[in-house]
């Protein structure tokens, strides 16, 4: 496994693959891996010949007052998690590479980016289009993973590739969850064993909202109170948002029809941690 | 020549030559060609295997009170113009194909945008970089295009390429001009008789300014009131702005140093002109 910290050995190395006839996968993270990010790779391994992995906390998806320097961080355990899936190249760049002085070029998703995350962390997901146009732009993939995790996220890119013309497959997996239901992400390792122990309580509340709708409910309202009452019950658990929405155009609905996701992100502490579940009615 | 009216198809022929080993330039264009774009296309044929021409008024680069409606355009005449200095396809899309409902994706460049063009006309380079962004990436061209006379413009590309890791080259050739110095500019036939006379002031302005500072002169404040008043003494002339900033940052300055930009937008009745000199101190 090539491990790549400039933007000119990265390109030269997804260059030769591409030359050569090989197809190339992308699977952008921010490190500190989980088994989310491993099934990206498997994903990615599976369906492409060369797997690029770009490792990159991006400075201009973080708020003021957000995370940014506590992000959870572990290079060589990275390394060696992403060589045992059988990962090709890791891109792992300085904010320096990725944004040079002067820096002022930036792409933007209108639109869906108002709500839900877009809503809560202003100048987020413009972070995120902007950093991942430039992956794109270096890497030049066939395909790129992202999770289901980051809902909205996936299908901001998706329509960023499809408007801007970028030309390449977004492919997005299912969300990972520990055995007790609880969300695979970076930021689970915030949480105090107190918070870890309630954390589940969101995917329960997506759980008992999946089978409230089976049972034939559509007031999206009383559909949202209940999942917002369940995780209020719980001790330590601070709603941002609930909220359930069409698909993919992040429409507000009153009624239950088509593709719907319900999308939540709730603090325990100083920790956000974010889930959702799409039902097709 | 081929003609392309879709993505798919100048996707397709632009495929094909990439495959079959060989370079392709793009020349951006809105059209009505005059001297100053068979100029871009004559030294994009000249430096690549492969010249494809975009021919498309981007709605989205004019204000809501700017002249998209009455845009000159001629087709036919375009083509032809094409065809004689070799180009090998016209890709000439509609607004359906770049823009379809429900579009919402934008590429921006801050900083040196809010300045010149930008001030006056808000919104117009969001839509110059997100249209060179989408045919950037339709396209996929080695080398593209550009006029000096949209100096700004260039830059803004520049910029965006660097900023955003496109990894193709911009060639930015000088301004082609009538014998008697206007900038040519297909918005120059929308000048009566008396406007068409009187115009070649912008240019002789910026010839004074230029002997100026071949003088000695190096007070920028004096130096653009020297160009200021050189076109206001023409009738009908109106100034949107005349100004002189350093190149490539576009930076307002006091004292003439280093590569600096002469830059204005003049009116003529509705008819908004724009010209420009680089000097070297």
């Amino acid at each position: 496994m090539q491990v790549c910290r400039t933007i000119g050995e990265i390109k030269e190395f997804a260059n030769k693959a591409r030359v050569a006839g090989k197809t190339v996968g992308l699977v952008p993270t921010m490190g500190y891996f989980h088994e989310g990010h491993l099934n990206l790779m498997r994903e990615a391994k599976k369906n492409c010949d060369v797997v690029v992995v770009s490792l990159y906390v991006n400075p201009i998806q973080f708020g003021p007052k957000e995370d940014l320097g506590e992000y959870p961080r572990d290079f060589d355990r990275d390394c060696t998690m992403a060589r045992s899936v059988g990962v090709d190249a890791i891109f792992a760049p300085g904010n320096d590479e990725m944004y040079p002085p002067g820096y002022n070029s930036f792409v933007e998703v209108a639109g869906i980016t108002n709500k839900l995350c877009g809503l809560s962390r202003p100048g987020h997901f413009r972070g995120v289009t902007t950093v991942v146009a430039k992956l794109f732009n270096i890497v030049k993939p066939d395909r790129a993973f992202f999770g289901q995790k980051d809902a909205q996220q996936a299908m901001v890119i998706e329509k960023m590739v499809r408007d801007l013309n970028m030309g390449l497959e977004v492919v997005t997996l299912p969300i990972v969850r520990e055995a007790d239901g609880l969300a695979m992400s970076s930021r689970n390792v915030y949480l105090s064993a107190e918070q870890r122990q309630a954390a589940p309580v969101l995917y329960r509340s997506l759980c008992a909202f999946r089978d409230a709708v089976a049972g034939g409910e559509r007031d999206v309202q009383k559909l949202c109170r209940g999942i917002e009452e369940m995780i209020l019950s719980t001790p330590g658990a601070q709603i941002d948002y609930v909220e359930i929405l069409s698909v993919p155009d992040l429409e507000p609905l009153n009624t239950m029809t088509g593709r719907c996701i319900a999308a939540l992100a709730v603090r325990f502490g100083k920790t956000r941690l974010i889930d959702n579940i799409v039902v097709e009615v």
